[in-house]
């Protein structure tokens, strides 16, 4: 917090601003200007009384390079097929870094990256689509069938199946009665591992049969709310010696999700919420769940129903194949 | 894109790793080391490839209080009330600022300010909270009617009525025989009212009943969509020749708000999402109206019934008044 009781007595404030009159606008600044040197530091918001934004990271060629030229002390966290997660630090040159410092950086390298990662990262422009459920019913749900075949899912299947990665598994649950609430927890991809803070873990269920939260239906509640129960219990049983507790997480499934295989994110709620946890892509399970229970008709209705509403990069496929042609008129509804 | 193809001959891969062979792990470590200096920057992505997050701002009270010492060049954008908002710069010591340079800070000073907005900027743990239709009608709807009786709505009202801070107006749409499609927009308190990509707008309605989203029904439905489609139409009115177009415009609400009258975030969909638009914080309004649309019952049933799950800070009124009370067994739900 910021006490600024020893340049203005309490009670009084600014002078008046006239914005029609450049004098007392002058006058104003002067007195705004000398205030903040004089704000005397008592203790620590987490930020509001001054909202500070970082520049953004370097972008000109040059200045990343020298950039990638001081990243030093990699050290690797993981590898699956062909990605790769790395801590790291920055040296600039003026500065020289104590041993047993934290990371300063997080590296995840993509080796070999094909054309679709590339285009996935580029910086591109975001258009908001309305996937209606006639969309997804002629569109959408054929796309996800085709990526579900092709194969790409294998990874995930070798995982749960525990031919690959077992060493990334934080947890199995699974019970031979009730195969259909097995599931895994591993830890995301942004999560370094180690900062409990920032604790950001993937729940993937054993079953196959739910690809997005578009086959979710009424008759998913109960098994929704014990996975929910489930994987809050596992959470806390691993990290409660670290603080964690029920009240601490913050569940979440994303549409569109990045593999078509039902998963859903645990993230502490202490963790800032980046683009992971947006609006439009991200959807609380909770409120999912009651979201489910309240609708109308009979226990195979559900979310195929919806209209939903997301944003697309230009560059991804599902932009490039389905709503692009939809805007130009080049595809029917 | 970064391009290690000068480093790595295509089709090669780092060397395995076994987790248990120490001189490989070392090896792996080198041959990654040795890679990154060799990346060569084709073209920028937006992060992927090599994340990179920023160091926090300084929290140590020597160093805040040298970081306050260097803010300068502070111009005024606006204030209401008691709300204070600033463009200003930071000069550190060893460098010199060119005239003209564009602001690098963004002050909002509160003064005076209460306890209350102490407790609200505080840093503090969140609880995951579940508020139910019963906890909602028992004790948060009583709660948001004393908020709004209290009086703390008035400068929503003057601002409304045209009595104040109309030179923040951006728009007013209003027709004398649709005045419950009237509304205004205004800058949100996080723009710098200038950066278009960063475009974040409050359309806030004229008429007085909806207090929040709570308060929606599937009677609402058609006036929602009306809503939806006059606040596009006006903001791509005023900033088309900025670039802005419908489908680059992101709209969603807030539950809790921060004051208690129905209005409706208006965001570019190129802002990178923060705490405003995270899940369980920020629901989208086109998810909301097909939500209602698909809910059983009849047109006064609505988002009232709904079970809504978020955080909240151990400082907020809703924690220390309802929820706290309610999880340690001292209010009944």
């Amino acid at each position: 917090m910021v006490d600024s009781t020893e340049a203005v007595p309490p009670g009084t404030g600014p002078p008046e601003v006239n914005t029609k009159d450049e004098d007392s606008a002058v006058q104003h600044r002067a007195f705004v200007e000398a205030l903040i040197p004089k704000f005397k530091l008592e203790r620590l918001l987490n930020q509001a009384l001054l909202v500070i934004e970082r520049a953004a990271l370097p972008s000109k060629p040059n200045v990343v390079s020298q950039f990638l030229e001081h990243i030093h002390t990699t050290t690797n966290l993981g590898a699956n097929d062909i990605y790769h997660w790395y801590m790291a630090n920055h040296r600039s040159q003026s500065t020289t870094l104590s041993p047993g410092s934290p990371s300063d950086l997080k590296l995840n390298l993509i080796y070999p990256c094909t054309e679709k990662h590339i285009r996935k990262y580029s910086a591109q422009r975001i258009h908001m689509v309305h996937e209606t459920s006639q969309i997804y019913s002629k569109h959408i749900s054929p796309f996800i069938d085709r990526e579900r075949s092709s194969g790409r899912l294998n990874w995930m299947y070798n995982i749960i199946e525990g031919r690959s990665e077992q060493e990334d598994v934080i947890l199995r649950s699974h019970e031979v009665s009730k195969a259909e609430e097995g599931f895994l927890l591993l830890p995301d991809l942004n999560w370094d591992r180690e900062t409990i803070d920032a604790l950001h873990l993937l729940a993937i269920v054993e079953r196959r049969d739910i690809a997005s939260l578009r086959d979710l239906q009424k008759q998913h509640v109960d098994w929704l709310r014990t996975m929910q129960k489930k994987v809050l219990q596992a959470t806390v049983d691993l990290y409660g010696d670290r603080g964690i507790e029920e009240d601490g997480l913050k569940l979440y499934v994303h549409y569109h999700p990045t593999y078509y295989h039902f998963h859903i994110h645990v993230v502490n709620v202490m963790l800032e919420a980046g683009s992971t946890q947006a609006v439009g892509k991200a959807f609380g399970l909770e409120n999912l769940i009651s979201q489910l229970e309240l609708m109308g008709g009979g226990p195979s209705n559900g979310f195929a129903e919806l209209t939903l509403t997301y944003g697309l990069g230009e560059e991804s496929e599902l932009w490039r194949k389905i709503f692009k042609p939809l805007k130009e008129g080049k595809l029917m509804p």
